[in-house]
């Protein structure tokens, strides 16, 4: 035993080395005083020993001196448990170390927040504190497991004959998309760097310089207000790109990995399995689920009964109807046998989120109830509810408006109602692609065509779609996975003909001249002899909550910053000292004081 | 053959395949017009095959129409080649490919550079071009074995124990160490982030954190002024750390890490076997190589000969020594019997270098000649031959002055003659650990005592040394991997001790205070129970230029910044938005005009 420190992790003892003399070093995690014996449960990255000391041991007055987190090294010998007391939780469960040396490493002051146990704690000191904060069970996991998470994609991805290649981290400003963090030029006055809002327009310079298949574990960096789902600063992404590809190759190759990862990692949840992810066009998911980011776990599915509510009794539905709008129809399996209660609460919750209201019928043992079925008129309400198969004692909503309200309000209506009936099944992992999203939107703030997603893709029908066709109407090469309701990537086949780009653009009201000054790197290398390129990015982030169960971003990141982008443990944001302000040629300049209390500025 | 685009890659064609047809795409490599019929070397990243059309093809007007560096796609029939013109050098070398259908995926402008061959382009051609230079065969070869290092590395660190943890690129500023990047912010008017200079106190508080064995391929951000050997902006270090480590055991755990890496990618040339690293103390390397990276191919060492020159009849050196000065022999073998001109420029180029010169005695057939010979004594100078072990034709060189400036031309002169006498093998690898660095240095501008290296690193003796020995003779638990004269790794065992990192930090004159401000969140961290720990950091860019045999670091980079750090291709740095200024309160303060042309600031 001649290593200082230790001769096994905490986590190594079993009934195998019962007799042995061992040493081990670790964190006081809790320590238990049953009358002159004094039992240590110490603890490591590996796992956790019992130590055990008497008043026969000269360990027993150091441990005992010893505050919870303290790091020590004892040594002694290894015992079996009696029966009684094997720990059949613990991996070292079946034996304890009679510590006989104690020699202590780093002191513990009174801690500020305990590390045994899982309490709640307020998050400025968790952040403050991150690392004892890390030393807590469940979030040390979580960050274990998201490194074997990306760990398992990274190989999986070499193993599918990717090549991992970092592209710049100070880069150029993107005129495109979120906001740019800068970083000031020291040896060019005035000049700023940016830091990359993903390596959109490096991966696909990869692919012009000939490397066939890329991908990264990417950091990428958008200067945006901070939210519950979206940590401030930056945030990875699998990244990748393919040369010579279709989309459905690009989903071919990568259902395997992403299912695969997702199988490593969900334990016994059953996951959607490769090859059978389903490919609902961007249209469809909006008229099925009322959202481009279906949970396929919610068995309920909207149909349009638009058709049904021309010049129905029910005047307001008559009248959306009239004016150009649509019905959209929610059901409610079951619920028309419990209490009107739900479905009032359900009109109540639609107010509360901005809309109108939400319309229902209620059927109780076949009688349809509620404002609707009372003036739509008895005929027409029975076809509605056969065409919707409704039984005789299932409830309906309806959502009600301009296409895109009507829709959106479904979505959100789906939702409520499958939780608040339990129709989810929470234990499973189903993964969908959306796949044919429009190319273009209408930008109502200023009034013209704008890119719907991202400016890069290939509009399909290329350049016949952009010269004769109503923009609105054309469908993008692109497409988002989705897992249980949240994007979990978003990719497309990219636009590389310089003359499609530079028309693309010209829909949304900017020049050639435009496109060279903006995209001039991508521009000129188009130039040259640009394959067919696509690919797409996931949300390494979120793919690691999903599989953790975590709820907040917070829970699978080391360090992260507050809801204020600070980050309390570093002291960062912090001010410049005037040498470097000189030398990067900037000057603060103070914000207008405000006579409320100091907040955020912007 | 559905896809369409291919059913082969460019390096996928062999004998087995002749008689079927295949579908190919790539870049036009080089064209060879044979008399109406038309050759064409396609390629992609996989390799390049022989595509022939002739005039029965329609695909031969289309092929003969293209640019070399077009992307097109080929369809037709493999056909074995007759047997003068099988290409051994080519994977595909046994085959071509007559095409009947040609289709053109992206065309090519007249190139700025060409792709094929290997001619020397200007830097600012090749920099914005860099997706036609990425192209280039030595180039792609490069970044393609830059990856697969960085990959072998990470997973030999993964099969070691090693997990890999990303540590905030956002950060806060350091104020040790070289120049920040700073990124402002812009909730906290007049505050900033800072990128990494190196993930140090990260990784020192993961370890506090309980996280065991850490590593990361890390990109690291300093704001100097470029080198040859530096690029601006980021460069990439293996980062790691161990908990409950002697400096013993970080060497070896990693010599077997680093030796595998460099056997696997180090082709015939042989490597110094793990476990045989030699581990040579700084004062001895400075005494043997004068320099802390000696290049152990040199089979040279420099002899301290100082005790031969007390009150030696050559006046000079005399004087030096009774000024406590130093004397270092530097041998020469076999140049005694050459000319006299060698010893004579290696003279010339001391004093280039801004020494003195470069004393020599030059021995002939036995005979001794030069000014030193002379002076000294007969009796001495045979003596001094004696002890050097020098035979009737060595020669021998002698660096004098104060110990570190006679060491330091010592060492210089040591890797001239050894290069001048082609004494260095340079197809091996030769790893060593430079150990038992000083902990201090004295500050001769600031006429004090400052650390020498690391902050953290552990001082040997602990307290005590802190308090009773004096500081410029303490030497730290640090130490560098050095192969072939080149740096490639730097760690140390840290300072876990929150008493002892304050004494360290008074001996330079700073204050606990200080210490609580500059390096709070360590410094809080010790506080709570900090477990021994130490590491090291490993130069990727440097082992992977090694490797490659590149002397350049742009040969090595995908999309490297200019010399004056600039990126060409995506025009960065730029000027940013009045908006974003705004945004960001901030002002750009124009430099003062200067009479002299425009230069870089600072």
């Amino acid at each position: 035993m001649t290593h200082p420190y230790r001769s096994h992790t905490c986590g190594a003892l079993s009934a195998a080395e019962v007799g042995q003399t061992v040493r081990l070093s670790g964190w006081v995690h809790r320590k238990r005083d049953h009358g002159g014996v004094l039992f240590v449960d110490l603890r490591d990255h590996y796992g956790i020993t019992q130590v055990v000391t008497d008043s026969d041991s000269p360990a027993l007055a150091i441990l005992d001196s010893l505050r919870a987190e303290s790091v020590v090294t004892i040594e002694g010998t290894v015992k079996a448990r009696s029966e009684g007391t094997v720990n059949p939780n613990l991996s070292t469960g079946q034996i304890e170390v009679y510590a006989r040396v104690a020699t202590v490493l780093g002191k513990a002051e009174e801690l500020p927040m305990p590390v045994a146990g899982e309490q709640e704690y307020p998050e400025d000191i968790r952040l403050k504190y991150r690392f004892l904060d890390l030393r807590r069970e469940t979030l040390h996991a979580n960050i274990v497991k998201r490194t074997q998470i990306i760990r398992d994609m990274r190989r999986r991805m070499e193993d599918t004959g990717f090549t991992e290649y970092s592209t710049p981290i100070l880069t150029a400003s993107s005129p495109e998309g979120a906001r740019d963090f800068l970083v000031p030029s020291r040896i060019h006055a005035g000049k700023f760097y940016a830091l990359p809002q993903a390596p959109q327009q490096y991966k696909q310079l990869l692919m012009v310089a000939g490397f066939d298949r890329y991908f990264q574990i990417a950091p990428c960096f958008r200067d945006e207000d901070p939210r519950a789902d979206r940590l401030p600063g930056e945030f990875y992404q699998l990244d990748l790109e393919m040369s010579f590809v279709t989309q459905e190759e690009v989903w071919e190759t990568m259902e395997p990995v992403l299912r695969a990862t997702f199988a490593e990692f969900a334990g016994d949840k059953p996951v959607t399995p490769a090859g059978e992810f389903r490919r609902i066009p961007h249209a469809q998911a909006m008229l099925d689920y009322g959202s481009d980011k279906p949970d396929l776990r919610n068995p309920l599915l909207i149909k349009d009964v638009t058709e049904h509510f021309v010049e129905s009794g029910f005047g307001i539905f008559a009248g959306i109807v009239a004016n150009g709008g649509k019905i959209r129809a929610i059901p409610a399996p079951g619920a028309g046998a419990g209490s009107r209660k739900f479905f009032d609460d359900m009109n109540v919750w639609a107010r509360g989120e901005g809309y109108s209201g939400l319309g229902y019928i209620n059927i109780k043992d076949g009688v349809p109830g509620g404002p609707i079925a009372k003036n739509h008129g008895e005929e027409k309400t029975a076809a509605l509810i056969a065409a919707l198969g409704l039984g005789p004692n299932d409830g309906v909503f309806f959502a009600a408006g301009k296409e895109e309200q009507a829709a959106k309000l479904a979505g959100l209506a789906r939702t409520r109602v499958g939780e608040q009936l339990d129709l989810i099944d929470k234990d499973r992992f189903e993964l969908c692609w959306i796949v044919d999203f429009p190319f273009y939107e209408w930008d109502e703030d200023n009034k013209k065509v704008d890119f719907a997603h991202n400016p890069f893709s290939m509009p399909q029908g290329g350049m016949d779609a952009l010269e004769n066709q109503d923009p609105l109407t054309i469908k993008a090469y692109q497409y988002d996975l989705v897992c249980n309701g949240f994007e979990i990537a978003s990719g497309s086949i990219r636009n590389q003909s310089p003359e499609l780009m530079v028309k693309a653009f010209e829909m949304t009201g900017l020049t050639q001249q435009d496109v060279e000054e903006r995209f001039g790197g991508l521009y000129r290398a188009f130039q040259y002899g640009a394959p067919p390129h696509g690919g797409m990015a996931a949300g390494v982030d979120r793919i690691v909550m999903l599989l953790c169960g975590a709820q907040n971003l917070r829970e699978i990141t080391l360090f992260p910053m507050n809801q204020r982008a600070e980050d309390l443990l570093m002291n960062a944001p912090s001010p410049a000292e005037p040498k470097q302000l000189r030398e990067l040629h900037l000057r603060v300049v103070e914000p207008v004081k405000q006579a409320a209390p100091a907040k955020a500025a912007e």
